[in-house]
């Protein structure tokens, strides 16, 4: 049986729907890219992009998928047989170790078992007990994507602080950039690794390394071959508004409309947004009698909710049904949890009737494919939505 | 307040949402009116719009608003001081009456309450009256957008045969067709009026005449004034793909991909869709405690739910309220019921989880408008949902 | 043999190209055509139509073919039996008394050979004549869109004015609007048709109505029976930014974009780029050696220019090669010239290029079609171009 | 002065115009690259794509500029002190040469004066002399974006087989492929380089390696480092439509409908366009009294013409001068001919009236810039299209 007609429910925890404003600001003639309209627009983006990673130090955007971000931040600053401290917060943290250790880097990689954020103090143990200072870098995803934990970047960036460690700070903000509240320069990050296709709305294709000047200081110092990915060209080039080789100046155009979208909304208003979707999220899951693979009540994820399937029940079948009946994509379980969860998106181009819909998707699927659950997870998301509402108002009444 | 960000929830019982590709089929360029590629056009969308309106007989186009279409079923068929015979099922039968008024034609108008469709039994013994044939047509709305309420059209016809009454027989299906089964040549309907904006998908600006031999020949015959609104060069230069005067292209373009949609779904699957959302829809209000406007469930529009406000409660303050926090429009009252009702659209592109997102908008407004119901409609929608679904894949499976 | 592949050049007189920031504009979610959001829409459009006909008053927007706007110049104003003064400049004037018959207007139609625009004096030698004010308007069309003549409207106006005659001034724009300086109030006009697939640059389905004090008082008495074409709700409920039925909503998004575009480029500029692109066409033509229909200079449209075919040869057969053989369309001849002539348009989203690639398309066409011509018509309008454009310059660097 | 209104003729050899039907395509919502209808996208794709490359072997499609790609096929079967043999065509050749040494690649690099292809024989002789077979590859740019001169890949072929050396053979087709006859398979190249904003018509923002046996029997015994470049694990995936990251998705909507595209026109149709294209516009540059840059007639490029400025003249300042008056972007002189020349782009969506009204925006804007020139330039082009045309038809009509 074929998927509902209508418009599909795109719940994974991206690529996230790309608003009608920006697939419109993307469907217009390209243009010359060395002419000086073309140079306008690379100076509105280069610019625009800066106030949503919270820095004023350069962000080069690369044509390419996210993982080709996470090996710009990797290649540029570190050189084999260096050493990284990473975390083990999920697949995603697992696929850019894996990354890493192609490049010959030998990563310490702190085990975890999923459920949560990486922990602020083994990383404050493990560099406080690196007298020699062999790690080079400490490397952290701030959602983790497969897992619906963040990490709590402030608190890692303070513990390392301790340690007076001169690691490098490498963050992957992949899916909570323009979601989550994060600020590159005020934690003090080295390099920030983000993509398009999630919170910033746009479609998959391009990514982002913001850079602090200690890691350009280390990128100059550094032997690993490179190019493509390589930040001193970049940059210099960028400075006009101009790339070093063709960029994508259609998801350019898409980018522009993106920055406008999050100030017009206020970045404040976008974090609080994806705050009480999640809160709905969660309690509709509560209601239903199923668990949250996040443990960690403080790194719960704005972005995204992990489920836990009730055991013997296949999470990819439930999703097919789903599917097939309602016309809602839910995320999959991956790596060492597949078939065991599926992952709510609710990031984006996401409001609360949007969410409800979702979330009745999920709730009447799990009727369809016969899996253990009580209702009323709807009814109690609503519940949140309006009484988050009401304080969000009534905050905004008194301000 | 500014709406929500996010996809607005566009639940007015028409203009309808766009789906995506219909707008994008319309957003091509324009093409010579006179070409051959036009002329292939043509003829795709005038025989396309046939198997919508169940006819293999004449259907004409017109760059116009649904209004526009009323009046030309007048004007073609009827001269001043004629006599017609129309029911009183709501604001829309009485604007259509006011236009036969303004064209000198005398409206035997049947009072109505606004709460059910036009009676079949009124009719016929209305027609049984006039020995004398004075009645030159009767005309009714298939389903009045104002109250929700459907004319059984069916039973009308065989009311009017029963009399052997000559008048013509002529049908609103302005906010039905396409949406609810409906069958000009198996009905022997004379002229069909219609528009894009409803179930066929499209934004506003075209409208339908389809039309009988019958009503061709009381054409011929009739001397009223007219030109725009003139079937006959119409059909005659139809019949090669063309138009007599300049037609709407990009909405053409438009029509071809809604027909195309509505085929690919299946027109059975359309009609019982709606029947299944609208069942839906009356569930929640019920369980609100919220009364129905339609009081004859024979008569329940599949494709919206006018909901009657608890007494000293504004309809017209509760929208506002539910479009400034949830980002949703719902239909407002008109006419005598104005500020007493809204309205609910469940028509066109809209599946499950759009009309349960909707439904949620509704509820988590009324509560934060302060108008007293019960929570729950949202969960009773989706069992009936759950329930309907199931039972049509029985069917098909025993099919 | 099919098209070339490619971009087809739309150089018929209208519909015009439509700009792709119009498509996108229009490629929009539809909106409740009641809320606070299109009341805005619609006060801006009102407003913003009222800068392009150059007037303060009223200006009522249909949605229909600019055929409607002419039916709705007449119900609104006149009635069986009137008389009123047209002048035959061609097949759409032509159109426009058939209009008025199917009405009951009596039609003075001042002869013509298509060769030009209406003649003042003869208008004035009419109405001097007509001591008992039988006429009760003068109908004009600006541009006939048949054989590109203009007919000069500011001294028909003189002409009406020395005789002192009260017939109504009624002008159709449908193709001169927005390419041609017209000014409604200035030239007294009383009531201006236009539609929206030529200078406005928009695909048809709209059309308009500027309405003078005097037109509005003359429909008030008016007793001619209309209902959709009537002014006085229409003007009414616009006051507010709505309209009395569902407006073709998409249409008025891609309004608001042209009219922004329109002053972008500035209206004195826009009709300075269509008088320079006429001019270097009618260069093009008389280096083939071809005659140009319009035999008097003060009255070459600025919008399209007409060809006369030599004798023995076929137009159409020969725009039939062109489109085949180079992927453009030209205008067919209309009505007794058909065969006769073919009809280069350059209005609208047209600039230099694009007018030497269209006339590239008409010369090689012409080769290709063995119609007897000398080659060099492309090259002469090239130099057109360049002279024109530093005289331009020179204009705006004195002022 | 600002550019004119209207549609802007983007004549630079690349980034070149999308068509509508490309933009629409893309135009639509972003789909879960983990479904079952993201495999039938993925498997369209990579199997159509094959086609235009003229191959039955895997062809990668990387999220990327062109510039990645051409690093592709160097860390995929290239070591650090390898020696690779290029021809120095023109400035990409000379990107790619330091992309080849940054990855500590020794580049045998034979000069060249920029307005030739590589010469088969100096090809043959290096090799000849490499008895030890130190020469990994040949490394060649199929046709020079910078110069407008095409290297003869079967001839090189056929001088490689003479020699019987075993290196691999790597072509760049970047600005090439969809516009001029290539053939992976029946020229044994090894790795096919190519990009998505030329020949096929798409946006910048996706790339391509086609891949021989051979050179996948290189990769896996190659011990580069690389990730995200990396084939082996791509290939795997790529066999069931998925991809080992996150795909640009929308871009792939694009290239599907651009693939379709080509099939329709066919491609030999193709290429005998672009070839008839870059004759007329040869034919104008003569007429015009100036100079080619590619000095061999075998080896003019059917995707640009490169232009030589008269002495004295300033290539760039001619440049904005035609973008200003005529809205006109040609391609600028890069590396060692900067300011000498200027570049005309004549591929992608180009047909024969684009081409003669790109050409009239060059030789007015020439006058216009006070650049010495005869005119009749584009009357000469128009020369060759019809007789070209001609002789199409002619074969046609034999075949």
């Amino acid at each position: 049986m074929a998927s509902q007609q209508g418009r599909h429910f795109l719940q994974i925890p991206g690529p996230s729907p790309v608003p009608d404003r920006i697939l419109r600001a993307m469907d217009m003639p390209v243009i010359d890219h060395r002419s000086a309209e073309f140079g306008r627009l690379g100076r509105d983006v280069l610019d625009g992009i800066k106030t949503v990673f919270g820095t004023t130090q350069p962000v080069v955007i690369y044509p390419s998928s996210g993982t080709g971000a996470w090996e710009a931040a990797i290649v540029n600053t570190l050189s084999p047989g260096d050493t990284v401290l990473m975390a083990e917060t999920g697949h995603f943290a697992t696929l850019w170790r894996q990354i890493a250790a192609r490049f010959g880097i030998e990563v310490d990689f702190i085990p975890g078992d999923w459920r949560r954020g990486a922990d602020p103090a083994q990383i404050e143990a493990r560099l406080a007990e690196d007298r020699a200072h062999r790690i080079k870098a400490v490397m952290v995803v701030h959602n983790e994507t497969s897992t619906g934990s963040t990490s709590r970047i402030a608190e890692i960036r303070q513990a390392i602080d301790r340690t007076g460690h001169p690691a490098l700070f490498m963050v992957d903000t992949i899916s909570s950039l323009a979601s989550v509240d994060y600020r590159h320069d005020e934690w003090r990050v080295d390099v920030t690794v983000s993509g398009s296709q999630k919170g910033l709305m746009l479609p998959p294709g391009l990514s982002f390394n913001a850079i602090s000047e200690k890691a350009l200081a280390a990128a100059k110092a550094n032997s690993m071959p490179r190019s493509y990915w390589d930040w001193q060209e970049m940059v210099k080039i960028n400075a006009n508004g101009f790339f070093p080789y063709t960029p994508a100046t259609n998801l350019l155009y898409g980018l522009r409309e993106a920055i406008r979208m999050l100030h017009e909304e206020g970045l404040e208003n976008v974090f609080a947004r994806h705050q009480r979707l999640a809160a709905a999220t969660r309690a509709a899951v509560r209601a239903w009698g199923l668990e949250i693979l996040c443990e960690n009540p403080a790194e719960y994820s704005p972005v995204l909710t992990t489920v836990m399937m009730p055991p013997s029940h296949d999470a990819d079948q439930y999703r097919k049904v789903a599917l097939e009946r309602f016309n809602i994509s839910l995320g999959s379980g991956l790596g060492k949890v597949a078939g065991k969860v599926f992952r709510i998106g609710h990031l984006g181009e996401c409001n609360d009737l949007t969410l409800i819909g979702a979330l009745s998707g999920v709730e009447m699927g799990l009727a369809a494919a016969g899996v253990p659950h009580r209702s009323g997870g709807v009814q109690a998301a609503m519940a949140v939505l309006e009484g988050q509402e009401e304080s969000n108002t009534r905050k905004a009444a008194v301000a």
